[in-house]
This record gives C-alpha cells, structure tokens and sequence, in this order.
C-alpha cells in the first residue's frame, strides 16, 4: 500500500548544503529560514490563527539523502559514529519514508498577494526542502519534559568557544545589516562543533560551509574554534 | 513534485471506529495498541536499542478520513465548533497530505520469528492505521514545556465523573482478564466527554462506541457519566 505525497511549501534556508546543519531543531536559535507556500496553499486563510502558537511542526522530505538507500542499523553521531543501532531508534535522515519533523519558533506570518510566508527561526532544515504539513505545537501532547531519551537524552555539549579573526569580525559586521545576528549564529551554529566525530583530531584543518551567498571558513584546535573568514561566492 | 510512501507497519488497536478516539495521544494513559511491522521491516535489527525511549513518534496515514477532502478553514472541537481557524493552525484530519503524529509510550518490544510488535499506550490511533515512520522522542529537541499553544494550550478538562451500572461493573470484571485496566482505561475515555460539543445538550441520549469486540454504551447527564452496558458485538 503506498501513498502519495505532494509539497505544499518549500523552505529557504540560510543553509546551502547538509554540512553543518544543526542535528536537531532548536540547537541554534538564530538561525532563520522562510517557509513559502505553494499554490494552492497559499492563501491566508490557511494559516489563520497559526499566530497564536509560538512553535510550529513542519513535516519534511529529506530531499537532500540519497532514496532508498537505508540499512536496518545506522550509526548515529551522538555516538561516536562508531556504535550501531536500530533505525528506528534514530533520527537518521535515511529512512524507508524520508519524511522529517521539526519544531520551530514561528516568529511571524507575511501575506501578500499570492503570496504566503512563515518566518522560522531555530531551523535545522536544507534550503530548497519540501514541506508536506505544517502543524501547530501543542504543549500538552507533544511536550514531555519528563520522556527518557536514551543515548540523546540532552543536547550535544557546547564544548567550544569560538573567536573570530580580525578580518572575519569586520565581514560579520559587514553583513550584519542583510543577515541580522549573524555572529551570534555563527557562535550557535560553531560551539557545539559540526565536525564529524571521526574528524575530531584533525588539528588545524581549515573547514568551511555554505550559509547563504557565502563561505564559512573556520578551523578547531583543542577547545576552540577559530572563525578565518566569510567569502561571497557566486549566488546558485 | 510527488512523493510516496510505504506502510511499515501497522497499528492493532482498541479503538474500531473514528467516533471516541481521544483527540490527542497521552490523554487516555491506559489505551493500548500494538504496531506490527511488515515485512521487510520487521527484523529486531531495525528497533535495536529503541527501549531506551520511553516514548516514541509514530507518523501514520489517516487512513479513516476521506482524501482530498481538506477546507482551509475548519472548526476545531477545542473551540466548541463554531469558530473557524486556519487548516494549518489546527491537528484535523482532513490535511493536504493526510499525515498523522503521535507521541505514544513505549512499552515493550516483542520479537519472534518473521514478527516484530512494538507495544504502545497512550495511543489515539484507529485500528488499522498505516505506520510509515517510527522516530525517537527527543527530549531536548521535542519538548518545549514554554510553548504558547493558544487555543490548544492545556489538556481539555476531564469535567466529567464516570459511574458504572452493576451490569456493567461486572462485564468490566469478567473482561479485565482479557483486557487489563480496562475499567480505567474506560474511565479516562468517557472523563472527558467524546462528544461533539453540539450534542451537550442531549440529555440522557444512549451513545456507543466499538472497542476491542464489544460496544460500550454510555448516557451523560449533567456532568456525570453512566456507563450502562458493554455488549458483544461479532468480531469484523
């Protein structure tokens, strides 16, 4: 039995690529995405009342991971990378239905014509994702302070102080008036460091990732985590 | 853009019609369900260390509610029926894509050969119900106790006391071994008052719904519900 599926919004994000991207929802407050309705969906009435919920559920196609390309046992991050379990008992995007589910802050709606848009913060979402549902956040059955999480009880720890060089100080503020707290993301984005668990002793490598129109370029060494610069690239 | 999806599973559940269904998992503790997993998905391998989690988000088909079907505007029983909000502001069944989640507990895992049952409670899923996703319930990232969940902020009030008729009393009994907590769990059923709130001024009116191989048949008067009789009815 199967069934069909059919985008009724898509995402854009400030993140252009997986690398990087927060492994949950919430982890980086400031990071911002616009939810864009597709039509038919896109009339104002849709949405009304959606306000009175600070948080919202969107339902995803991880449209980022290869199809079908699953096995029943995954290795997830929080982990080391090196310890299996099931499938189901993760959030791994490679799942035999590749849907998603985050709660984000819903900081506002914008409407115009033919035009509907949710402002998000506090994303962990691809630029360009589908969107299949939205659903408002309802304190008193999705909120269970008290569950047992197992091995992702709590969030990652922030184990590192991030800096920022001269040059890549200056870019930050430089951008700041097109990319509101900008630095601060940064530091969100950075402290819980994005690097792949294996990658850890990979001492004073220069990484770098896509956020909007440009590069991050930062490297690691003991606690700290270093901000190199902000290069433009060529906008896709 | 299209996307499909397959059944993993299946839900076994108490609940054999749409007509008392809690309207949101965790309000009757004692409803129980089993998910069946399907082949291919049915090996131990896939849910490997999943009882860590208490509770886990099941993402499943509407599958009781006609497709293609969705208003922009619905009147969410929360609102007494009459105010009309937003589809996408509320949990209704009648969504663009017809996607369901639930935070349930976990109970246990049973495996035997070429058979794979999770055992939930806590579930407000009709029998039958096409699982496609089974994720972890994520404290950090899923619980957000400061929520603001406007209309929908709290759980709606059991303003109900429930009583039993002798006859009924005993039926409860005598069934209690094939269904524990049975008289609880009906009890946290009927304390909130499945019906529609239009219907509150039907004083006395016999109403019934099909659970398990029987049908419960209750009146409510004032704010009191007798629950006269569980009868038998042949199995589908």
């Amino acid at each position: 039995m199967t069934y069909e599926l059919k985008a009724i919004g898509v995402i854009h994000s400030c993140f252009k690529e997986k690398f990087g991207i927060p492994r949950q929802p919430g982890l980086v407050p400031e990071a911002a995405a616009t939810l864009e309705l597709l039509p038919p969906y896109n009339c104002p009435e849709i949405v009304r009342g959606i306000e009175q919920f600070s948080h919202i559920w969107l339902l995803f196609v991880f449209h980022g991971s290869p199809q079908n390309r699953w096995q029943p046992l995954v290795r997830p991050p929080r982990l080391g990378g090196n310890q299996r379990i099931g499938l189901f008992a993760s959030r791994t995007t490679f799942r035999p239905n590749p849907i998603g589910m985050s709660a984000v802050k819903l900081e506002r709606v914008e409407s115009g014509v033919d035009r509907l848009l949710l402002h998000l913060k506090g994303v962990d979402l691809l630029d360009g994702t589908p969107v299949v549902d939205i659903k408002p956040y309802i304190p008193y059955a999705d909120s269970i302070p008290n569950a047992e999480g197992g091995f992702a009880q709590n969030a990652p720890p922030c184990k590192h102080t991030v800096t920022f060089t001269d040059e890549a100080a200056t870019r930050c503020h430089e951008l700041s008036h097109q990319y509101p707290h900008l630095r601060i993301m940064i530091e969100q984005l950075l402290q819980s460091d994005p690097r792949p668990a294996y990658k850890e002793e990979d001492k004073g490598r220069v990484y770098g990732m896509h956020l909007w129109d440009f590069d991050l370029r930062w490297r690691v060494i003991g606690n700290q985590v270093e901000v190199l610069e902000l290069v433009m690239v060529s906008s896709q």
